[in-house]
């Protein structure tokens, strides 16, 4: 295995000073091959049969330790990594590698299990090789139409996702086009199985995205309706023809019913009935279905004040808990809307009590500057998994109704969509790799604070000063402030330009079909989601939450005009109008990122050439994108409201 | 020659009770066949060689008649057409043809010279096939990088063109691609020989559009300098190959230094030397240069309030006025922007004294909505070629400039865009093919009304009643004013989606770096293009229309936002407010298409189905997206300004 790509932060050189001198693996099984060429490529240290080696990996099946989780002990000179099963090994021996990138010793036992149970990455790599919403070239898994079959670097990237805890994989986008649907049969199984043989030694299942609609555009039949019995037969057969050849295969992804993808609605059924048909064919084969519930009316009229794309999701499933198989799992995006730089967190979470749940988290920068912009996503996950539903009281967070709910499920977890492709760096520059690892990292952890989930990624990635860690946390800790900063104000969203969603364009989807909008008239802007006078879309949170938002008083600030329209001169807590909080925080965004040219550049001489320049092009791009911004949005809202700059600043008229 | 086509104007079935029974030519050289085999097709009547024919076609060189003019007199029951060449005869012949479309005899003596020289088409076809701003189909001459050969169909195009006066055509797309560069080249020059061959039957000269950087794309040179000696070598040997194999092959059309095509600009040379080095290669041939004068800063900064797109075109060309060779022709659009539903007349028609010049006209309706919308655009071209320049005093129109100045020119006169593709009634619906034959037959005699041409088209094209007639004519004599309405107001455009250009986008192109603003605000809006207060384009005119335009009580006020910058207050002569007029207007263009619906089914009867259904089918489409239009265009001014409407109809908040 050549290391040719930049391979981010499980750098072998960063290991410093470890005690080992040889080690021994015991009871390990279908990973044992792996336990042993990761260490011994690690710690280039040799594997014995002594029982005295200095680093002992051990299964011990009548353990309590969860499966994929793991002790770590130093007694005597002697390091051991525990687990009831050879999973829990793997993860232990990287948790060793991160504590040796940081120079520290075992000091104390250390015990870690994960708190969700899929720990999923999403691809939305298409068969042509594009990537949707890739920001870092190519698929690492396509191209034309075929499989590039780049064993090395998928046997990188598997234990890049292992490192980080990752047990689940999809490969193909979840807009599932016409060739992708042979996917599943003979045409593409071989190609598949392969695959998933080289992901197996890393403990991640595959899965694949599949087209609901596939009886009729690969099966040749006249219809997809989950209750026709030929229908069913031919998911059993799939089932049967994939499990043939990838007896641990993990399962489907569905998108249906979604932005004009193919789903249940067109025979007159429920979600349910079109999941649970999948799921009864995969559950001879112990697969599962995730459902994602991202559906909504793509076809709406922006006249219609009424009719809110917030309430979508909740309005569509809710009334289906207790519906779905034991085996099928609703995936919920983390917000309401669309992976936005602010919104509310799903109401979903937190009302479904019957329903096996993951939550969709987006690593890949839709909206988000598109890896061109800096932006650290690790504390706005963290939030949305801190958010308190009060699903039964003070303190139901988001985590702990994934991990509680419902009672006996064993595949509740968090999925994301990735960011990585053909580049170099795999994720378009260097520092975008932080969301990545931070994922995994989070996700298995959530009690994990950013600092600290950075401070692992940098420890493992650069050899930076103290000084200098310091630095590029300053930049890395405030991004998703800087970048809300210079973008739509105050929680209201989608001022991008329509399509690529990329730069500002602010009523670019005003009067589209979408269900995003802002409302900017003469006098003010927002959305009214109250139940007193709007769309009545608070009222789908419980009730401590419903009154915090449906009281302009109490709602979040940071999510006002998502809940409110208000008017210009509406007086924030800080004691300024909106107005001159959109001014003010449109300004102060964009000298951020000039702050952020001088900081990098004063980190020259830390890291690596290339990365250097990568990151210095990508700021410099940001600055011209943040000036854009912080100029159209001001420019708009002076035109629209009239109200001059108590700064006096440069407002272009 | 079969008729497969929906051929339009030319139906043989619709010639009524002429009274020919043989025919005569008599001195025709190379259109001798032509006028054969016209006039035995059209009147089905057999050439003779007897003097007594009752109908005679003569040319006579010693005659004072232009050589494609004709004149037509009746005596003794002979009908004669004499020219002073065998061209003259060809369009004598479509005269007679549409005389007896209308069922009239040859009452009085008949003279017709055209008022332009050249009388031209230019094709934005790519050769993959597509049509740049094409609403038709695809490309009539070429497919997937071939030429299609369909020669049948060409022949049809040819005489659809004679018939209307055409004399020169482009097949090209001006932006000249990749493999379009060598269509001057060994490579492709037999083909476009074989289509000269098919155009030249009808007295229609082909050009090519070229690629001026195509020393360097096609003739692996370095550079495309126009003062370099082996880059003019380089265009000596094209023109020479082109004529070696078609003698008569007309010349170039040229975009440069334009919306970042390739010219002169590169090397610090001006369009003169551009130009003329194009015209010394072909002068020894007899060939032409068209030179495109649209060029401007398509990446200006929004912010800059002093650019002003609309001064580009005079900017860049006026001060070489009398540096251009003789056979080198700037061609001109007819208004300073790009062809939008209401802008000024260019300024450089009655600038330029001593350059020869064709102004250029859009048939194809890309800002006038994409052949969906009804829109006979006849009045507009009209508008534009009666606009009084001033130039020498007053009724120096812009028709009179294009024929007198400079003294000796011989090949000024009009170009414009197509319209037609591979649909089967050439034009994507029947009522837009009145904008072809509009065009032809208004530069061919400016003079002739927009209501007699309609009536001369629907004579040759429907069987309607009178009141049928008066219906169409109610629908297509106002569809300007119609789309005007609910479109853009006061003459201030672009508020149209980017790219394809369909559809309202109120700030689509407002931030843009395009030169195409509106500068709406909370008070007013319009673009200020005063010397006073504004970017001085208004100076670019002669005093008397200078003035006229400088100041707002004298401006005319369709014209009032394209020069003035006004509150929304601000009253019309109507005793409106601008932002009263708009509202109104927005309304009745959307009850003007309702009333076209209602229309075109009463005329159901009198048409064929398939027309009716296509039509029908348009004016549905048309409706919805005069609603769009109508409410976007409301709301956003509602919602900017905050003034109601006064007479309180429906406007989206």
């Amino acid at each position: 295995m050549s290391y040719h790509k930049d391979f981010c932060w499980l750098q072998k050189k960063k290991l410093k000073n470890h005690p080992f001198n040889n080690f021994i693996i015991k009871n390990a099984t279908s990973l044992h091959e792996t336990l042993k060429k990761e260490v011994a490529y690690f710690f280039e240290i040799s594997l014995v049969e002594e029982s005295e080696a200095s680093l002992i990996l051990e299964v011990k099946e009548e353990s309590s330790i969860h499966p994929e989780g793991y002790k770590i002990t130093a007694e005597n000179k002697q390091v051991r990594i525990i687990s009831s099963s050879d999973k829990g090994l793997l993860y232990g021996v990287y948790h060793l590698i991160r504590l040796f990138q940081k120079t520290k010793f075992v000091e104390e036992e250390i015990l870690s299990e994960p708190e969700n149970q899929t720990r999923m990455i999403n691809h939305w790599d298409n068969f042509d090789g594009s990537v949707e919403r890739g920001y870092a070239g190519k698929s690492i898994f396509f191209e034309k139409n075929s499989f590039r079959r780049d064993d090395e670097n998928n046997e990188l990237y598997a234990r890049l996702l292992a490192s980080i805890g990752i047990n689940s994989l999809t490969i193909n986008n979840v807009n599932v086009h016409k060739e992708e649907s042979y996917f599943i049969t003979d045409k593409y199984l071989n190609e598949i199985a392969h695959l998933a043989s080289i992901f197996r030694k890393y403990n991640i299942k595959l899965f694949l995205s599949i087209n609901f609609a596939s009886p009729i555009e690969i099966g040749n039949m006249k219809t997809a309706d989950p209750l026709n019995e030929e229908v069913q037969e031919f998911w059993n057969k799939v089932t049967k023809d994939i499990y043939d050849v990838i007896p641990d295969f993990g399962g489907f992804v569905v998108k249906a019913d979604s932005e004009n993808r193919p789903g249940p609605f067109t025979y007159g059924r429920t979600h349910a009935d079109g999941a649970n048909m999948l799921g009864r064919a995969l559950k001879k084969h112990d697969g599962i279905v995730f459902w994602r519930c991202f559906v909504y009316n793509n076809h709406q009229d922006w006249r219609d004040r009424t009719t809110d794309r917030a309430r979508a999701a909740y309005d569509h499933f809710y009334e289906l808990d207790g519906e779905f198989n034991d085996n099928v799992i609703l995936q919920i995006k983390n917000g309401p809307m669309d992976f936005q730089v602010r919104e509310a967190v799903s109401p979903l979470f937190g009302a479904l009590k019957e329903t096996n749940q993951v939550l969709e988290f987006q690593i890949t920068q839709e909206y988000t500057g598109q890896q061109k912009h800096i932006f650290y996503l690790v504390p706005q996950w963290k939030e949305v998994l801190d958010f308190d539903t009060w699903m039964k009281g003070k303190g139901s967070t988001v985590q702990k109704v994934l991990k509680e709910y419902p009672a006996k499920q064993k595949n509740n977890g968090i999925t994301a969509v990735v960011n990585v492709g053909r580049d170099e760096n795999w994720t378009g520059h260097k520092l975008a790799q932080a969301n990545l690892f931070g994922y995994g990292r989070l996700i298995w952890d959530p009690s994990l604070s950013s600092d600290s989930i950075l401070e692992e990624w940098m420890n493992g990635t650069f050899e930076l000063s103290s000084n200098g860690k310091e630095i590029l946390k300053s930049m890395m800790l405030n991004s998703w402030d800087t970048y809300e900063k210079y973008t739509s104000p105050l929680g209201i969203g989608w001022m991008v330009e329509p399509g690529h969603h990329y730069g500002p364009n602010i009523d670019g989807y005003e009067y589209s079909m979408w269900g995003t909008y802002h409302f900017s008239d003469s006098k003010g802007l927002g959305v009214d989601r109250t139940v007193a006078t709007g769309t009545g879309y608070t009222r789908q949170y419980h009730d401590e939450v419903f009154e915090q938002y449906e009281d302009v008083a109490t709602c979040p600030e940071e999510l006002l005009l998502f809940f409110h329209h208000l008017p210009y001169n509406y007086q924030l807590k800080s004691g300024k109008t909106i107005i001159q909080h959109i001014y003010d925080t449109h300004f102060e965004g964009y000298e951020e990122v000039e702050r952020y040219q001088v900081k990098w550049k004063s980190l020259k001489n830390e890291v690596d050439e290339t990365t250097y320049l990568n990151v210095k092009e990508r700021i410099k791009e940001q600055l011209q994108s943040a000036r854009e911004w912080r100029d159209q949005i001001n420019t708009y809202y002076y035109r629209k409201a009239g109200i001059q700059d108590k700064k006096g600043r440069t407002i272009y008229s």
